[in-house]
């Protein structure tokens, strides 16, 4: 089954309302899916929305946040995202970070009472297509020990910044502050391989290579990720008042979350001629591009520009749903109350369409 | 021979006073470069003033900068530092982010036409002492290979994040982007050792185990590493107009660095009440070095946590100073036209805090 971008959108956003979603936090949370999707980042993409909405039935995650500013002081904003999605949180955050950085030159966002905030990039893109370079960082379930250590303490962390350009590829970073996620770790043990060992620890906190006895996830790159991860949860968590390390829910405990967030915006038309920024850029980009490669190294790519590639390719290709992943959501559906004639995701798609079109017409009436 | 902090203190400012930097200058540097020795980074201590002298008088240095600031708009500033030492720019662009931070809860300092930006660590010091968030990275000389390729582009480029707590010790990174400093492979070359793969590459992009061979210094973290570079690189240099890759002037080149760097400073007590976010600093730090440790690892330390201890250590003992470096600096002095009676630093020393003990009785008379 093949998913063009807006039957994907149009799904996501179908089945969260029917999950009781208003409309608006649908179709900004669809973009946010669909994009992880579009740019090759399948684990934040429709596979997460199963997991979602088994978050909103166990009262882990609110349909319907109200979304609170507690502090709102020059270039500085805490938000409170009332444990609904932090897909949400962040676009809120980041319309009023916007406004603060073309105010200030800067603005800085933190958020707590989040559940995931979904694929990081989206938010860079977002951002160097309004101009802004942006910094994100956040904080996940605690899935990593530190270094030295045995216990799970830290999440996967994420960093994120984007960077615009001018004609050249824009710089996008979004990574983890782990070598690997757990999904990663789980999909070696569905498949029966081992794993190297610097990706996760037994519960002892020995190096493991039998994703049977991987405990808790390695940071990149030994004391400098953990001291990494350590950052990204102390910037998304102290700033904010949300909760860290063993306080964050696990999904396992049917508990909010409570993530934290850090979003700085930064307006570079503020610190030299925005023309004069993006011409150096394309030189910086250009620079990296054409340098010498390594023997069988076809290409040096930027930070961000795989992803953007695959976009342009599966924008014109669609995206694949395997059958398993297919049946999932259209169970997701009827458990939902959305019955519709047929077999499979077309057939979801096709009654979606219609309750679009009566809502069209609603609203023409 | 050993030295008290406040002797080498007094050693390096009295050796850049003789090099015709100014007094105030002499101080600020002088501080900067013993607060490296005495956290344990030799790298950026005692050792470079020589490197930085001989930049001087090349012309590559600029011992008495006219610092400007460019841009002063909101919580936005571009310094130039007139390819004076990144020292001195830093601390100087430090106090004024700081004003900004007061003021707007962020202040956001960029900086161009600098050399070496000296030990990051210090500046994290300085911002935890004044109870504020340091966010810093600035490029360096073109010694790393991009991802995939074989030609140096990046710098070590490092990132250096200061976050306060209340009676726990704060946070503070300070890392390369780089696996090693070029310095590492040059010790083993001089010790006849090989070095392990991953530190760097030879000319055609190779990863090398010899270390007349390497040429590239490899990213940590494979292409996340590669990055976190390239963020690097590109905040300090895109925002500030300072030169990045290959543009960076080589000391071997006799050009001034013309590097820049990023400073953001934070104000927590805007976002939340100061005391809660130092007590839950607290309990963050406590979660972690408390928590269970692998096999034969008998502390977990924070970011920043060794480099603290080794520092009160050292204030005790003082630092040790080779016979090769003792010798290396009394030429320095000597070339300086610091003549003074008897050999070696005790005697140099005795020399300066004569001059000291002059300027000082001028001072009163």
């Amino acid at each position: 089954m093949k998913l063009s971008y807006e039957q994907e959108r149009r799904l996501v956003a179908g089945i969260l309302r029917a999950a009781n979603f208003p409309g608006e936090d649908a179709e900004i949370i669809s973009r946010v899916i669909t994009h992880s999707d579009f740019t090759g980042v399948p684990s934040h993409g429709l596979s997460r929305l199963t997991r979602y909405l088994r978050q909103v039935q166990q009262g882990a995650l609110n349909p319907r946040p109200r979304f609170e500013i507690l502090r709102d002081d020059q270039a500085v904003l805490v938000v409170d995202g009332d444990n609904g999605s932090g897909i949400l949180s962040v676009n809120r955050a980041y319309e009023l970070a916007l406004a603060k950085a073309r105010q200030f030159g800067l603005g800085l966002a933190t958020g707590r009472r989040n559940a995931n905030i979904g694929c990081g990039s989206y938010y860079a893109w977002q951002a160097v297509e309004d101009d802004m370079i942006c910094l994100l960082c956040c904080n996940t379930y605690a899935f990593a020990a530190p270094y030295g250590g045995a216990e799970r303490l830290l999440g996967t962390n994420p960093l994120i910044v984007g960077i615009p350009t001018g004609d050249a590829h824009p710089l996008v970073l979004d990574i983890s502050t782990t070598k690997v996620a757990m999904g990663k770790i789980q999909a070696a043990q569905r498949e029966g391989q081992s794993i190297p060992p610097d990706w996760a620890s037994d519960y002892e906190g020995r190096p493991t290579t039998d994703p049977a006895l991987a405990y808790a996830l390695s940071p990149i790159a030994q004391h400098k990720g953990y001291g990494l991860a350590v950052i990204a949860e102390a910037l998304s968590t102290l700033l904010s008042g949300a909760a860290f390390g063993t306080d964050v829910g696990l999904f396992s405990r049917l508990e909010p979350e409570n993530t934290g967030f850090f979003l700085l915006l930064i307006d570079p038309s503020r610190f030299l001629p925005l023309e004069e920024f993006k011409r150096s850029a394309d030189r910086y980009v250009a620079m990296l591009k054409g340098s010498r490669k390594a023997p069988e190294v076809d290409e040096i790519f930027l930070p961000g520009e795989l992803e953007r590639r695959r976009y342009e390719e599966l924008m014109v290709s669609g995206i694949s749903v395997s059958p398993a992943l297919e049946e999932e959501l259209c169970q997701l559906a009827r458990q939902l109350g959305l019955d519709f004639a047929g077999e499979g995701l077309s057939a979801l798609l096709c009654r979606l369409e219609k309750d679009a079109a009566s809502l069209c017409s609603q609203d023409n009436s």
